[in-house]
């Protein structure tokens, strides 16, 4: 299904019936409203004003729209803040974050988690039974703007309560933090600081548990509202809209909460500020990585526990990367079909019309700021009468591998990367961009998932294995693959006692014994069946009984093991890129008995239920690789650049 | 004529006799001083040492210098800004900047503006029927080191007033702003803040407005030194000295309020810092770049309303720049004649010895430290002496194209770039120099100037049209061609109503209905007289019924117009630069019935009254366009490297 | 002699035994202990636990070992910076620099000194004549961090104590600092401020003095802590570890009031933040770059006035490096040799056992951390063997050559640049480093020193000569070369009043009458010896009556000198590199007739007494410079990549 994004209060009212009349007539389903109304329906310290939208939604509903309707505590309104100044966040610097824009709050400020209950309650019990209100939203867009951290006194007051919650004693946080190095010692929790404006790096572990600390707070938050909503909104789901692969909280567990993961698909601000070289980047300026969309589709839907939905999708250019370029003609279909091939349920646009005004009048709508049809809505109408011609209930397969994407392994990389440049989402989307081209599906789990069923397991970083989730993993019928790093720290963010990898060794018997990070003007070289790879960026030194698949080569410790395995499990002890990458992924599948297809080049391909689709994202027309038995219900045997084909096959 | 900046005060009483006959002996005719003077004046509360500055006002009139005085704004003294610390102005980051260098006060702060006052008034009542002074200069170059925007509690207060003058009512600020977004509402202006340390970027109006703000700051400023010098020193001339392409502040309101307009020429920094890429830089090391003179000459000549100066000239390398190489041996001479040809009546060298001491210990003066003769020095004395060959009083004509420069128009791609690397100012002067390689004089323009008299009007970033403007212009018997983005914003900082260009609509019919900007890495192909030529950075899709001049090629929206035009006006859809935008400017220039010349290459030429000069910025000697007729009065047909000539032809 | 560092506050007591043992047996005779210990050693505020160090001591002791006891005061526990946040240092944005890693104090805190004077006393009467303790080590690595420069309000107080004690009256003060610039003046002491958060640079005498302050304070901290141990020690030295090329303080003063100056030794990162181009880092990535080790070796030999230790060798990678890549096997042995071939008396590794936990987790140790041999450990046993074979007590002769490092002028570069990316630093190790490829063994000296006996001075950057040591140079039997820029600059931070040089001007008759700061995308070009080099970054227009050796090409000021010399002195007016610097080295050595080698490329070969070293950078094997009668005793006549050789010869 589709939907739209859409703000009546930015609207004259005379024009809410056309609106609302075009997108049923577009083919439109929903329409998501009210997460940036506070000021609109508070104006003032308790002088409310429902009635606008109360009308906007009867308008809408009864047009034909399902309303989405977010609780609107991104931006709490000036007088409140003025009011009650604790509530916005702090910078790293030190320095309050002022109001102006949004998310200009903390999410440990206990006022403002009063106000938002009581907003988000008061909206929750005029709307939640509202007939024409099908589900909700939480806020908007966590971790936006880097504002899942927060360095106020709230944030310092609550970390203390956290850590005493978590470490009980003060000697056993002492210990976990390894305080004995460099006279951190502390006496009570009351002695605790935030992180920031340091002489130097603190202990990782104090960094780690703030990040921790952060994450709870966001998903505390966030519940707080959701049981609100639950308890007034009966049979409505629930889901907030994340941002394309934020790794300051743990999604996992913000997840349990909802009832559907959604997330905003922004490919071309991606595609700026993503892990491309710039070459690839001209080559895809104006459809994007290809593997950045899927990879988050595929992630959300993780998170969502198997329903997942875009909340916005970039109908055109944007506003807020550092170049905003044109999406190609058909993109804006070809990304609605792409998502609906990863299992998302509904496609809402972002936003029914451009505004003139305001911060993002460079942000495309399907209408232009003039009421006018821009590019996006004739795609989207082209979409809508494709749709038509599909079968209905295609539910996406359990796919036969799974990447692990762990937030704390995240967290623990932040805190010490150790080498500049190590961007583990980079390396994750490398790993994911090299299954894709082999045309595999992939699902992705977290160390609490079920690794039953899956024939091979990606773990391209899990820094802080759980020993039950290895021994889960050991008694699955599943095959592993480790990236560098994986099984380095323990949950105290200590080298294990044993030396890495830890727990991952119930699976491989080796020890990484010396570990380098290296700069990009080096290259090492990796022999691997019989070829020299280039590598980059991080090399360990490992010891193992286990079969050596592949050596370093040169003059530093010639002939030490890159990558290593056995039956079970595999290790790679640098970050491979490019062809070594490549080539190891498709051994890897190949050693899991998982078929993949030759490299399928600018082409990407999906399956949802019997439905297959093919997606061009290159710049001449290519043979989709559909059985010779294949129905096309869209496109055919040959597709266009940005086409799209879809098709049955036995 | 000639002059030099002194500082009396930074030198033994006994030197003071022989720097002022020495002067006159060089062939100077007047002597700016006074600016940095305050602490020297009145180095305590109320403690007033004027004899030093009347006997060094004596000794140099007496010597036959006319004397420039400069307030002495710039600079407060210590004990004032420990006395009134909210004198201090506050950077963007919400610090306050500290004593210890100068132009360390805040122009909200309404204490300093009482002390200015009461220091101008003082000084004015004391010195303003003095015979030997001549003309005033009012604080010294608003804006440099970044000064124009303080985020102090006086400028938030000064704001807050600044905006109910504009608006009114709380709710037509809403309006205006687009609070309905982002739940920004306010309810009244004592709720408003200044738009720093946000979250996020705030909204394109409230910035605006800021930038609006500081510059009537300025204004208002400046024009209570001028009243205070306009009722006590009559007939005296009143000047500021403007920095090189400052667009902190609109000039062209503060220069109604001037006599003349000054500015400080230091083109060596001007290279280091500015638009080449680094090989032209290297080419034009110690010439500089050969463009950016003229156009701040042209651009202040419009600012004084005809009458320019330059206050200060460098004479030789100096301190500010991130490195700081040496002109070339006679390139103060072809300054200082290049200034000539541009309209300025008045050439001051800065300064006239190098101080030993402090910050600019590094920049040269027409002496060296120990009063030995520098290399500028032996140049202005090349120049009075061929000055004298020269007829008096030949003045600069109007040209016969105009270039526009709108600083509200600035102020809004500075608060809205949409693409990182969009630098108005670089795109204007490289039209500039595009026009300059062809030989044709120009003239700058504001919204208020007439267009009348004018064949062409070059807009290179009209962002916000006046419809005023544009009814002039289009009853004017001049053509016109507009750069992109011209007409894209209404003075609220909102897309038209009906899509931009609003008010340019009536030169010429078309819609903008996408806009994208375009990284470095990317080159877009526009097709323009059967040639295809390479464009960067922006991209716009228009539809028009006028005629297509050149059109975009390659895979993205291939045929869309890139160039568009009628009698009266063209406009073109993307940013030009090296062999397109000279291809456009030549035809341009030819469909306006001007004159042009073929490219003169590093060569440059200027007319003034009769009098034709050339300047060879290459290193080569080259040959001068001058008509066979030509009488030379300084140099000759060929032209040496650094070299100028003059001549008079019929 | 060898040792290692050792934190028996991070380890269990059981451990502490075997340690120990392992200690000895692997050949080690100091162990270095305490340094940040102070939070164990006084958990609470007058709560005193000596025992365990009591017993640390006896059991290291007791193995065998000689224990150097580090002062605590590095890093004060949180209850004391709680207790007194005063203690705190400000960065240069204002902002106080929290507590959480190391380093946290300002050195101007006078509530800190009396607490850093008190824990001082109270561990040296503890363990002042405690037998097994035979050094001490105040604090640790003064300067790490960028923690010599505070920006508190203790710092303000203090500076302004400084400087009435530097200049007496505020008008000396004033004069020297050119106040009558830019209305700088200053009524009294208590006006003055610290230099940070200026709107622009402040005076750079303002800038110098604050250096000056902050390197006395560091002094003085030092000082007391030397007393303290002196009243209660008796026949101990003190030392203090300083920190690779740091010029934040002046070691040659701190060196007076210290026995024994050590160093860290960190060859790995210092290549990563180093000088050379990342072709050439690329090359030596895993050996380093080969000169700044054994230059720091010479300077701190100097800072010790003859006594150097090495207190921290890196034994494998590090974790504070922007990358941090693995040394060659080998290197560890070949660095301890290095230093031993260049003075140092006793090498101590850094650390005994890599902490698991930490800030410090990816350093490597002698033992992993599971205390199993980690590389380090096997080559320190290489070389603890090797040892016994040489002869004992070879002591370093007073080389032929000196070069000079003043500290001032580096303090004036700093303040007073002119031309980003002049790093005084680095130009100083090219000199070294042309030097030492000609294998030339090198002293080091201060102004202060003797000059007398070398053949040869080298000057790369004294911006600020004393007339007294130009008055020893010049009645001494050395020559000099000096580099651009000496003698620019007097004491008061002023141009000398007859121009540079000063008073080098009484060894070299010239005047420095331009000076010119160049971009790196500019090349200048010398003629020298009939060839035509490259040079960068800095010309001057020098005249002069001397012998002309080389001079600038092109087009600007073609001719003028770029090196100029008589018998005594030599002076060069660029900064030469590469090629032109080696040639120039050559040429200089010979003229003051001392021997060098051809170019040793990879190799670089030392003597200590009897014994010639030599160690092999490179690739591939060379062949060491021995003569035919040459007694190897390690190694041989042909050298291995990262192999040492040693020899006695005739
Ligand atoms: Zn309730
Ligand atoms: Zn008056
Ligand atoms: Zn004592």
């Amino acid at each position: 299904e589709l939907g739209v994004c859409y703000y009546p209060e930015q609207w004259p009212r005379e024009k809410w019936d056309e609106d609302a009349r075009r997108m049923v007539e577009l083919g439109l389903a929903w329409v998501r409203i009210g997460e940036f109304a506070w000021s609109k329906i508070e104006p003032q310290s308790g002088v409310l004003h429902w009635e606008w939208m109360d009308e906007a939604i009867e308008v809408l509903g009864n047009a034909g729209l399902k309303v989405i309707l977010g609780t609107p505590t991104a931006a709490p309104p000036k007088w409140l803040v003025d009011r009650y100044p604790d509530i916005l966040p702090v910078g790293e610097n030190g320095v309050v974050r002022k109001f102006g824009a949004r998310r200009h709050y903390c999410f440990s400020s206990r006022r403002y988690r009063v106000e938002a209950a009581r907003i988000t309650e008061m909206m929750v019990r005029r709307y939640g039974e509202n007939p024409f209100v099908h589900a909700w939203q939480t806020d908007n867009e966590y971790g936006d703007h880097d504002t899942i951290h927060s360095y106020s006194d709230e944030a310092k007051l609550a970390f203390r309560e956290w850590l005493a919650a978590r470490y009980d004693t003060i000697e056993e946080m002492n210990r976990a933090w390894g305080t004995s190095f460099w006279s951190m010692h502390y006496n009570s929790f009351e002695e605790i600081d935030l992180p920031n404006n340091l002489v130097e790096e603190p202990t990782p572990t104090h960094l780690v548990d703030y990040y921790r600390f952060s994450s709870d707070q966001v998903k505390s938050f966030n519940k707080a509202q959701v049981d609100i909503i639950r308890a007034h909104s009966p049979g409505r789901p629930v889901t907030h809209n994340f941002m394309s692969q934020n790794t300051d909280f743990d999604h996992h567990k913000l997840g349990e909460d909802i009832d559907i993961a959604s997330w905003d698909v922004y490919p071309m601000g991606g595609l700026i500020n993503g892990r491309l070289s710039p070459e690839t980047k001209a080559r895809y300026l104006r459809v994007g990585d290809p593997d950045q969309p899927s990879f988050n589709h595929d992630l959300y839907r993780a998170v969502g526990r198997g329903r997942v939905w875009v909340m916005e999708q970039q109908p055109g250019p944007v506003n807020w990367a550092a170049h905003n370029q044109s999406p190609a003609d058909g993109m804006v279909r070809l990304w609605t079909w792409l998502a609906y091939a990863h299992g998302v349920d509904m496609v809402s646009y972002f936003r029914w019309r451009q505004a003139p005004f305001a911060q993002e009048q460079f942000h495309a709508g399907l209408l232009l700021p003039n009421s006018e049809e821009d590019q996006g809505y004739v795609e989207v109408a082209q979409v809508a009468e494709e749709m038509k011609r599909l079968p209905k209930g295609e539910v996406k397969a359990k796919a036969s591998i799974a990447i692990l994407l762990d937030y704390e392994s995240r967290f623990a990389t932040r805190a010490l990367p150790q080498g500049r440049g190590y961007v583990a989402s980079a390396i994750a989307l490398d790993w994911y961009s090299a299954v894709a081209r082999l045309g595999v599906d992939v699902d992705f789990i977290g160390q609490h998932s079920d690794v039953e069923g899956y024939k091979l397991l990606l773990a391209p970083d899990l820094v802080i294995p759980d020993a039950d989730f290895i021994a889960r993993l050991k008694s699955s019928g599943a095959k592993a693959l480790f990236g560098a790093r994986s099984g380095s720290k323990t949950r105290d963010m200590h080298i294990p006692a044993d030396l890495p990898p830890g727990p991952l060794g119930d699976l491989l018997d080796f020890r990484v014994a010396r570990v380098e990070s290296l700069p990009d003007f080096h290259r090492e070289t990796v022999l691997y069946g019989n070829t020299s790879h280039q590598t980059t960026g991080w090399r360990e030194t490992i010891r193992t009984t286990e079969t050596v698949l592949a050596t370093f080569e040169g003059d530093h410790r010639p002939g030490t093991p890159a990558v290593i395995g056995n039956d079970k499990a595999r290790y790679c002890a640098t970050l491979p890129r490019g062809e070594f990458l490549s080539k190891l992924m498709g051994d890897t599948l190949g050693w899991a008995g998982v078929e993949g297809l030759p490299d399928l080049g600018d082409l990407r391909i999906a399956r949802r239920g019997n439905l297959h689709f093919a997606f061009n994202y290159g710049g001449v027309t290519a043979t989709v690789p559909a059985a010779d038995d294949a129905t096309f219900l869209v496109g055919g045997r040959d597709l266009a650049p940005v086409d799209v084909a879809i098709w049955t096959q036995s």
